[in-house]
């Protein structure tokens, strides 16, 4: 198969030097000539180039870019895409970005493989990056069934664990998960700025250990990324805020009540039901500072 | 120096493990036998009892138990004192310790050793568990300075970084940087729990990744920690959640109004001053799930 990569940062390498494991003719496209000579050398694709004319007669081709960039790739790709070809992306928000690249490509199937380190780069590319991690396919009514099927299986392939849902799903699901935690992580950092006595600020930040780290991480990574969560899931952003902002309320109202009790189960429950939601997250990135 | 230790858990068996290989006479002291047994097999204590007495004549003694317990460990401690005996705890609150344990022992000063890892108990103690982390101590107008120095040499020879503040002080910081975070952590896994659409509460669980981990991990901890913070200090937990529920809602402005350029300033600030609390922060705990 002919697969094209549109952007080889950390997800297009690692996505290419899977598929070129596998046998598959990758070839790449960046907008530097040092990604593209990187990614050759790195074995991520065979060939790369600044043209997206490399990619005519692919049979699927992957827009691995940023979020806000994804619908301006696709309709530059229109003119050198055959009528067969599958467009996918990458992004992890679906809604948007589904309903407008349809419009310019029917034979669009959206995707979002559940994987990533707090490294970016086609330096950090690595095989099996999406080995035994969630990838989300997201068709509509209107998705024609190949496409699907073709996505589907070359995640499999790769050994990633296929889920399909509606846009407007996964779109929900990610909000709770994924971009819920980067809003509420990083309000926790600018809460502590607004300590005003200088000498508490001070020995927080040097008491400060693995339950601040943790908890922060998500809300002190980099600001495109949490941007760009709020700006295209918007709606359900602020729906999943809202909920939480009623959670703080709750707990506030119990801890000036002393209702310790109350406390105590959903403390208890929040214990028990963690596990629920990490098993399938892998072991923690040791890289990160 | 005879060095005693009530509660012979992670922090108390870790202690005793550096006092022993400094080459101090330790002697701990917890409620069973078998703990007593673990603590001696360990090398972490020469002798462990059930039974207070066995601490008499001690120079210094670490109440090394949780922190609802520490006072009436305290009254029960007295009697076996000499006057002379310097008594430290290591709760993580100090305000109502070191109020209520003075008021038995005048020769009290408060300690909080910033050390500790996910599991618990004596079998996960360790040497060097101390070193390079914060140790503070907590004196007030009333604390003997010689037992603030016998504290802090001991916190020094184990090469802990000792911090010296009000016990009001460390409340109001420690609140900031260890429960809040707990508190915020904790609400973001009930608000998942509030999803109505059991297709989307599944998909969240599936989907969840390192960045659900991370940011759920002290709020999914052991129910006890949590209560005790939160019971024990309220005033300052309730500060910090008044001025983190005014940032939620800042955030929640922004977005609604689609104010995308205060959110990347925000952001970018995160990122930048995130690595001022982490610096200190030791390696990512592997072991935990």
């Amino acid at each position: 198969m002919k697969i094209g990569i549109v952007g080889l940062g950390l997800i297009g390498g690692s996505l290419g030097l899977d598929f070129t494991r596998l046998g598959h003719q990758v070839v790449g496209v960046a907008r530097r000539q040092a990604t593209c000579e990187a990614a050759i050398a790195q074995g991520a694709v065979q060939q790369a180039s600044m043209d997206l004319q490399a990619l005519s007669n692919a049979d699927i081709i992957f827009i691995c870019t940023p979020l806000h960039v994804i619908e301006s790739t696709a309709i530059a790709l229109v003119p050198h895409l055959s009528p067969q070809t599958v467009l996918t992306d990458v992004g992890s928000v679906k809604g948007t970005i589904v309903d407008a690249v349809t419009r310019h490509w029917p034979n669009f199937v959206g995707g979002h493989p559940m994987a990533g380190k707090t490294e970016v780069g086609i330096e950090v590319a690595e095989p099996h990056l999406f080995a035994h991690r969630a990838y989300v396919i997201t068709p509509t009514a209107q998705t024609p069934l190949a496409a699907v099927d073709r996505l589907a299986t070359l995640a499999r392939d790769i050994k990633a664990v296929v889920h399909t849902c509606s846009p407007a799903i996964h779109d929900r699901a990610v909000a709770w998960i994924s971009h819920l935690p980067v809003m509420i992580s990083g309000s926790l950092i600018q809460a502590c700025l607004q300590e005003p006595d200088p000498q508490v600020r001070k020995l927080a930040q040097q008491f400060a250990s693995s339950g601040f780290r943790d908890t922060s991480r998500v809300g002190g990574g980099h600001p495109d990324l949490g941007l760009l969560m709020a700006s295209h899931n918007r709606q359900e952003v602020l729906r999943s805020l809202t909920v939480y902002q009623q959670q703080i309320q709750q707990l506030m109202a119990w801890i000036e009540a002393e209702n310790w009790e109350a406390i105590a189960a959903q403390l208890t429950e929040n214990h028990h039901v963690r596990p629920a939601f990490t098993q399938s997250a892998p072991a923690p990135d040791t890289a990160e500072p």
